[in-house]
């Protein structure tokens, strides 16, 4: 790829900016730098705007400064001090990332866009995106969770490439944003996997407009009309191993696959286990139960992937890639999920007491992703097959104990799994 | 099953008393009265005699019994207190359950034989038991760990099996003794595949010694000419069932499979897996780099499995089973292994030293597991297939440091796994 003279780099974009989103714009404008023959350099991040004042006990106060003098705009602050003071203090960000406090000024002419905001900002955000982006982006979701409702379950990514007509993948691992920024190993599962481009149809040149037609079909199996462009010649093509170049580090390890189903879905179910091992854990039932209800939360996320997404998913993704197995280890160890559950049966309070108590108005993802999860396997009818998904929902909703979860799943393990 | 009469009923043994052994003696001793419909209610255990002295703090202890004066031997202290004071205590052990000094007495008649001792006895048991068992006994093996040599490897149930000519099973998972004596909630797995008898030959009766010859294809995929014997018709037939019925209890769930290598290599291959956890967590990279060390390990042993078993592993076991990804889980979190190698780096000590000091004359399976394997991976030359483990040998020869995991293991996430 480095061999070949192309006239244009890419350019990336990260959009947003809070723990994630600063860890990552890190990594990305680190790599930027690095492979500086397919990247521009300079890497912009989108900040949604805020004032905020630099706190007496940061390394970079100074009373003579006159940014440290009362509240300034946070884009300011990071262009200045190379700090995200607010959402990711004490870690040094590089100078060639630049913050932008403008969504549009910020994606002009980015052909790569890194998705990494809280879930519920994402489709305001697409709205404002709609005809400012390249036709022929290219996008990466790191939003963990899928959208799951009586219609079905989607994907962020897919939620994002058919609002603004782009095709997106997924970002998805074992990471908490604060480790990852202190550079302390770990590894993440990249999936992307766009649907072929009509070889007939002729490539189009950067200064076309001209649009692919294509079928394609998504995760739910059905056959969708989705314009998608041919990226022109002059770029260096975007395929696994660019993906590579702009994420891997020495402390972040990548692996690219093609399961953006399995890669999200990992995400966003092992919050549902993680709360039935934390009523486990605060039992006193010890590591032998925790392990149990793990195993059996492995199974039912392997089943749900293949009942719902059978037309691309992998069960292999969920035993190989860090998404899978290694970010449900993560979760159950000390997430937050996980620990909240564990506090509510010690406290024998009710969850929601403890979120309120303990989150400090940060909201539990595993108990809306159970909620969501149940309402949709009810409508199936399929309450029964995923006895553990099921159960938690009972324990949330207070119709059951977390006592009760060794005879709630006594039976599946003959049925889950089957596809592996 | 029970529908059916069946002049005679299974006579139950287990061998060994350890930590394990009481407790597994137990659980078979719970069943074996809840289904005397199918088993004798009398269970044998086997106790390798000696003499212990009931302690003071002792729930027992009463100056004026004489079984609290001095020493008394082991199997007299537990068939009168139903407690084995040295191995297990504070643990009542069923009044069905009955200790016994004498190996060729204990086993007399059993047409079931529980082996569940440290490995390194288990070859001079066998060589006293040869020709003092039934000849048509089944066996199970509560033994962790593989034999590896450069020979090959081979699991405790096959040398078992070998040396008394009967079919021997195995059973493991994510257990520890003291949890699952206490009645907390756990899982296990337990694999069972005799090779089909042949069904032209007479099915012998109770006083005949006939013996069926079959081809048996063994877990190292060469073909055993086995002997073993049909169980007379006046037994109810051994099969899944009668295993569940055996060891089932509502705080130990069992599930039975085919997968006898799968199991037992499970059992083995995760304390290698456990050191390098232990070292990382020990290094303060946090819980993400764990769950990546965890991830690649639980890959190797896929990968090992279907090297070296290839003719009857099913990888699935791994990822589905207790024995699998359960019990990996569990070793991680706590195990011995684990303590003792993140306390190693903590301390900058060796891992002799850390065990010489912290596990009281105790041995960690894990070091001794590694050796062996790698021993056997030179040997085929395939040390850089399975980088995490060859790490962790190389660490421990002390030609490698714990800080250059990430970099060993990089590579071989696109390699491993391939068989799922
Ligand atoms: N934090 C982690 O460790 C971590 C790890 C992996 C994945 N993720 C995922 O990354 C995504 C982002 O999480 P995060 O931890 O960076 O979130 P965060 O809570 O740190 O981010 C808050 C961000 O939202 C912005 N914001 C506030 N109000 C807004 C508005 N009205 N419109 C748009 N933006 C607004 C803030 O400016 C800030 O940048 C989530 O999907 C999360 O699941 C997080
Ligand atoms: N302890 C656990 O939590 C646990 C859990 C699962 C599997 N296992 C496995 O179970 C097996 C037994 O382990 P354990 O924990 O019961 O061991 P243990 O260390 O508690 O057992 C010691 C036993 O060995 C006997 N013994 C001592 N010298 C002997 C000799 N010369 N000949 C014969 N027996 C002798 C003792 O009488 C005692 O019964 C091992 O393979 C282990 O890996 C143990």
């Amino acid at each position: 790829m480095a061999s070949q003279p192309y006239e244009r780099k890419h350019k990336v974009t990260v959009i947003g900016s809070g723990n994630w989103g600063s860890a990552i714009a890190k990594i990305v404008a680190e790599n930027a730098a690095a492979h500086n023959n397919i990247f521009q350099e300079e890497v912009q991040m989108w900040v949604y705007e805020e004032k905020v004042e630099v706190p007496k006990d940061s390394k970079h106060f100074d009373p003579a400064d006159t940014l440290c003098q009362g509240p300034h705009n946070l884009t300011e602050i990071i262009n200045h001090y190379h700090e995200n003071i607010k959402y990711l203090p004490g870690i040094g960000l590089p100078k060639n990332l630049h913050a932008n406090p403008s969504l549009e000024d910020a994606v002009r002419d980015a052909t790569i866009l890194i998705f990494n905001v809280p879930h519920q900002f994402i489709i305001r955000i697409c709205d404002q995106l709609k005809g400012k982006i390249l036709p022929f982006a290219r996008g990466i979701s790191c939003i963990k969770g899928v959208d799951v409702n009586e219609q079905g379950v989607s994907l962020f990514s897919e939620t994002i490439g058919k609002k603004l007509g782009i095709y997106c993948g997924a970002l998805s691992g074992a990471n908490i944003a604060t480790e990852v920024a202190k550079e302390l190993w770990s590894e993440t599962s990249i999936a992307y996997h766009p649907p072929p481009l009509d070889s007939k149809a002729p490539s189009p040149s950067a200064s076309t407009t001209e649009i692919v037609h294509f079928e394609h079909k998504d995760t739910s199996g059905q056959l969708a009309d989705v314009k998608l462009q041919a990226l022109p010649t002059q770029y260096p093509p975007v395929d696994h191993e660019t993906w590579k170049a702009l994420f891997h580090r020495p402390y972040f390890h990548v692996r690219v696959v093609d399961d953006v189903a399995g890669v999200s879905l990992g995400g966003a179910l092992k919050n549902v286990i993680a709360l039935a091992a934390g009523w486990v854990e605060g039992l006193g039932w010890g590591d032998n139960a925790k392990a149990a209800v793990m195993r059996v939360g492995l199974l039912e996320m392997v089943k749900f992937g293949d009942k719902f997404f059978s037309a691309t998913i992998n069960p292999r993704t969920f035993l190989q890639e860090s998404a899978g197995v290694a970010d449900l280890i993560t979760s159950c160890n000390g997430g937050r999920n996980y620990r909240c559950a564990k506090l509510s049966v010690e406290r024998g309070q009710s969850i929601e007491e403890v979120e309120r108590t303990e989150l400090n108005g940060q909201k539990l993802q595993g108990t809306s992703t159970a909620e969501e999860v149940n309402r949709y396997l009810k409508k199936q009818g399929l309450e029964d097959e995923f006895p553990l998904f099921t159960a938690v929902y009972r324990i949330l909703e207070g119709k059951m104990r977390p006592e009760e979860i060794p005879n709630q799943i006594e039976d599946i393990p003959e049925r889950a799994g089957s596809k592996l």
